[in-house]
């Protein structure tokens, strides 16, 4: 093993599994050899290495990385413990111990496997910048071919006030797009360089980080050795976001599940994203649904576990940091596959306009009825107080509220007029909502263009004042 | 697929490997095909199968059994979702679909599922059992042999009392023993059975739920049948039993990492589990007991990952619930081999008594210093003050406690006698705490004998006034 | 300060409101009162006190317990940093400091805080045991007296099989039950006495710790004085049963808010347990069981958190586990009125019996459909297809499945005779479910029948083979 | 209640306690006083209220406000049931409720709270800011004055490499700054406005959202009306920061708590941050890192706590989201709280230089010695088995590395010359550490302007390739 030399007793053959990571850091195997190649280049700048030395470690590195493409890697059980030793292990074959063994000169794997999770986690990041993307077009697309479409919101889970479909799905994208935009911000923390940091105290061969580092397509380095090997703050805010991510994936899944229920009858899942019963014949499940929000534990638990692991962890490498690789892979695989499936039963999901329409009932418009008496000059909290024995009396007489007489309005309050006949629309209701944010044609739209802003432009638009609507806006996609 | 016969549209290939469980559930290939067999008997005693039906499907099954056995069963991407549909699909092929055709009358993969995780836990939890109280006969073995060894005791991380080593094992071997006395209620509560159960109404076939449940070695029946498949319990308690195991295990490990510090120098562990340097020489490193005191937080994030997913879910069972398996399975030999592990450090540690003994102040003694002046009568907030004023002298004059003349005693008070000097001894101060639970020779015995009362007799000794060490002890082993 | 003697410098007034504990531990002044006594008393036996010493404390603290009653206790601010110091402070004023400063002789703050939170959550949770108990026996009474009611039962989401409303209130009492069952087993582990280990190595004076233990009805000793010191396990395992209890809550409230929504509409909540809208007159929400639900958050959190404290700590004691006590007064709070309110809500609850019947669906009796045809010798896996194909016609023919003419059934397998009619009843569909656990009559009455075992008798039936409804369970309560 | 007017059925006594707020929310007095003047003023300029009423509405405010911050304010119990109902309450007896009962015009309790909420987080957050910038302080100018000082750097707590003790206080340092960094991201997602969002459906009356915001010092609007009433991301957020920020706190208190033992005796707590034992008179404990790192969990539970209230909510208000106050409020003042006592810690912090030297030994420059064969041209591989060789040599002797003869050394590897007496030196050891990042004074230097140019510049130097120490950087202070 890498470390011998001086070990005369043998391993437990459990802690030799116990310990070993190769079982998952393999998949790091091209991040490892680019940062070795990296290293290397370095090395021989510092005179470490001859050219003829770096370049026979360049090439034997492209023979090591097409076995690990091309699946012929053969791993040394009990012996190739990491991907840094199964990739210098098997270099060593290729090109001989006396050049591979200059490889690793000043060089320590903890920082060398902290290079290779951020180099990692950094194009895994962007990939996902692009699915969450997609997901938000979707979001936007919808939003703006169903706008028309109107039905029940809720608070409570109870009927509250009219809104429109697209208000709903961009109640989602907000969400999501804040994640977009914080996964930017985790993006630029995770993409810093620890190479040349040593076990602990720094390269003693003056080696030339920034180098080392743009080659890599790092943004910038850390700035302290001894902080460099123990910083898995990358991982804990990859989960951090993840969780969050998940969080709100887990109540979008929820809304969808009820709205998809008999009951509901809102919104039917394209067959691809439900599944049967192995008992019940007429069954068809929202596993998808039912997946993703199951699913936002699983994050959330990686998350949790993971600053657990490093809570009181004395400073620079422990192994335990060893624990952070299992959790990140999972995470972002999770995390990713998730949001690809919610594009998929988002863009295949069929909605029932004529259910949502027939789930709107009178008394969602009692604060409207309320908002009536205001424009008349009666206080609002006398309003609410009115609306609410409205309310009542079509209650105890089982009438629909739309459905009470004039007279009986009166008979409850005598301000009402003639043409409080016109609070009782859906659709006046939700245009009526004209102030920012509302639930108007004209709002959702802006709302849109606020979400295109982030999806082509620079993302301003979100957090400050907003955009109105522009010509320019239907040039985005 | 088995839930198949009405959905006409094909499945998003991601949504396919999203959704399938046969990657980890095929662990659990023996105890489906346990359960199919119990159920084919039941409902063959009911007629739904007839004498050669039934044995028919339970030949079919051994030929299943082998091929998993032998590494032979091939599992059909895309087909095979589950380990229930990979064993019925496979039995169709050995024996027919016209006989396979009738096992899961009147029965569902909900129940299913939930008996197969419950038999394969309780198994895995019977051996975890094991394993605990081999680490609890190490702990009382060493303790027993090192009893003379005595050592610092600290709070605060601080130098506190002169106690034995054995003392400091068994301290935590009180925690493990609560651990394996907690594991035996986990176990009774997971061995209860919800075949019978149906998806969630219950079985229409009167099939004979007890009869099914000895056959497979459970100890009772689950009692509502909404209840038994939505219920994950279960696995909870298991997370939340491995999660606190693995707390104990945490601070075990922080304490002998510590001891194993070139400052402290109490421990040496062996090499079979420590590891060394890629680039540092001389290095020695716990590895083994890093990786118990990171790992805790792996089986932390599984329990409150799985707790999150459970929270808020409708009743019965959930896709979300298929989020269960994963976690639990990972538990569960993160638990076992950690506990396994930790039986080969302790097994194989040298202790350094020198070192231990070096590390021992007078001033560890201050509190023996305070009683000797209450057994003269003088309370003992007043000898408190006494005591930390000859701490502050001794400190003060750079003297250890032990060698400041009687005159300078005196001077601080008079009420010091010539056999204050008696206080002195370390040896002395363990032995005087002969209440139950302290540092005295027969209290660390008494301990040892209340452990042993757990691994091989009732454990009645720990919950209640202990266990006077018997002649007839040396027996037990 | 107690602890002072050697410093010089002063604290800084941040660091003292940072550090002390009375804000919230002096709601444990009556335990730490009767431990003090129990510790004078056995000081006295040892001839550490006279007789008279002792009758001055135990008289002396009389009238400091009755100030705390009183509400006239002066906390001296920055001076009593804890309910110890408040206490012992205190006792000195009222007794004497030369009678006062020998209370402590021996003892340590160590094993009195666990000795005082110890004794406190015992209470507490025997309370607890009386509320959880009256939450099943409502439970037992409305599944009793409503098991006429039939209503849709659901997995998915969506609608599955019917099942009598009996049947879904026993799944939620069957998981309170094992909440029950496992509350005696942590009280067990809880009523343990640290009294007598010291600071951590024990107590120098030969302190009966059996005597002290029995007068203060601990079950049992703690069996080594440095763990007792550092265990803080009792409260971890409060809080994971508390965090499991609350989770099932969790899941109890989201059914019922689903329920009370304007489209399920099940279940109405009495106006006590529901609030409205300071905006829409017409809104009726259900508070409680959001507030159910949300609490469950709080519980985990405690649970969660705590355990992160104690990750990794070293042995004994360490000023952090301070940080156990908050947590533990607002989670067993928390649950304790969660229990209570549940018991308020579901004992006021109304049910809509007509609206739990309209939402019962033909194609809820697919399965019995296929059923049917598996008694005729169909094998089950075939049935299943045909069913579907019942429920895709009727579907496409836009008529309920019973309305469907057994033409048409026969069109689609030949096999389906006239006594098919008798599948599409939903009643006969629940009665025929007899297999125990299921939503037949007698399976109900089963059920309701084991847990009054658990809340009449010892319990022994939930975890084994049942019990058969008996004449004499009249007289239970 | 402000709900009033159609229930008739009364409250339970403990329901009234399980919902109300006013105990904890009415920290928030003064922001929702100052959104409902905005709210009343943008309300004047649509007309709603005349200027008189705005008039009246403001004036009132002065009072009810005057009364909060002078104590007199009085709480009327089972009314005020929040902040919100408490000031409108207290307006209408001031003003009368004929102009106050207008105030609410349009508003809803879900836009009220979480405005208030933001409001209030982001003034506590710009606190934040200072104390962690305090702290930062004191770590460049600690490690600045102190930069002579050479320890031993630890990794898996086994001496590694000799370090400064400047680049220990630095790693930390970068962990802050991060934090530093990452907070001031947290407070522009916080600091967006919710006001005129209504209950879910946005505002019937066209209030200007961005004018209110303006006047509250928001620096944009959220942009969907149901998000943003659903929206506690910015309760998660900070509270994921800020167990981030206690997660690192609990490492450094772990290092200096491991660090002030006996033992290692590298620094002394002063007395301020220390405490005594009520039983061992020589103890000084170091209380104050102990709380810091036992806190840390206190900060994650409430993170992972209301995590899990969040999980899998319906959209838009429900009343779980209530439990995000209490959490959040807590967090808050123990970040905050910690922040200050770290400062504390560290600036009175006594260093034992010469323990530091005392404790470094020869192995650690095992690496140093390898790496001088490594520039005699030997590969790395072979000169980290040949120092191995050294070290065992070493041991096995009794003798210190640096002590063992040339003729030894030459004994190992004949390529040693006599200049290898050269690498036993710590401080040349450290010295050449000069790559960036490294323990070398100038690389120390470096990080020290790094930090600088965060605290007093834009920050720009941390992400990217770093800050030549220039001789402006005196003038930052």
């Amino acid at each position: 093993m890498l470390w011998g030399g001086r070990f005369t007793g043998g391993l437990d053959p459990l802690m030799v599994s116990y310990n070993e990571s190769i079982r998952y850091d393999r998949v790091l195997y091209a991040q490892d050899i680019a940062g070795s190649i990296a290293w290397a280049r370095a090395n021989h700048h510092r005179g470490i290495l001859s050219a003829s030395e770096f370049a026979a470690i360049e090439n034997g590195f492209k023979t090591v990385s097409e076995e690990w493409e091309t699946g012929t890697f053969e791993i040394k059980p009990g012996v190739d413990e990491d991907i840094h030793t199964a990739n210098e292990r098997r270099l060593g074959e290729v090109i001989g111990t006396g050049v591979a063994g200059k490889l690793h000169t000043g060089r320590s794997r903890n920082e060398q496997i902290a290079a290779d999770m951020r180099l990692w986690l950094r194009d895994e990041l962007r990939k996902m910048e692009v699915w969450l993307s997609d997901l938000l077009k979707v979001v936007a697309a919808r939003a703006e071919s169903e706008i028309d479409v109107v039905m029940p919101g809720y608070t409570h889970l109870q009927r509250a006030q009219p809104i429109r479909w697209g208000h709903w799905l961009l109640s989602y994208g907000m969400a999501f797009a804040t994640d977009l935009q914080r996964l930017r911000e985790v993006i630029k923390r995770v993409n810093r360089s620890p190479l040349g940091c040593g076990a602990l105290a720094g390269n003693p061969f003056g080696i030339d980080r920034e180098a080392m580092a743009k080659e890599l397509g790092f943004d910038g380095l850390l700035w302290n050795s001894m902080g460099a090997v123990a910083d898995r703050d990358f991982a804990v805010e990859t989960m951090q976001w993840g969780a969050t991510l998940m969080g709100h994936m887990s109540r979008w899944a929820e809304d969808l599940i009820i709205y998809s229920s008999a009951e509901f009858g809102f919104v039917r899942l394209a067959d691809a994203y439900s599944t049967g019963s192995s008992l019940m014949p007429q069954k068809k499940n929202p596993d998808s649904l039912e997946l993703l929000r199951g699913k936002s534990g699983r994050v959330f638990g990686q998350m949790a576990g993971f600053m657990y692991t490093l809570k009181g962890l004395p400073s620079t490498y422990n192994k335990d940091l060893q624990e952070s690789v299992e959790p990140l892979l999972d995470c972002v695989k999770t995390v990713g596959d998730s949001v690809q499936i919610a594009t998929g039963v988002l863009s295949t999901l069929a909605i029932q306009p004529q259910k949502m329409l027939a789930a709107l009932t009178p008394d969602m418009l009692a604060t409207d009825l309320a908002d009536y008496l205001v424009r008349k000059g009666v206080p609002f909290r006398e309003t609410h107080h009115i609306s609410g024995q409205v309310v009542a009396l079509a209650e105890k007489e089982g009438t629909p509220m739309d459905k009470l007489s004039f007279k009986q309005l009166q008979g409850i309050d005598s301000r009402f007029e003639e043409d409080v006949e016109s609070c009782f629309d859906y659709e006046r209701s939700v245009e009526m909502r004209i102030a920012k944010g509302g639930t108007s044609k004209g709002c959702v739209r802006e709302q849109i263009s606020v979400l295109k802003d982030l999806l082509y432009h620079d993302g301003s638009a979100i957090n400050a004042w907003g955009r109105e609507e522009q010509d320019g806006d239907e040039g985005y996609s």
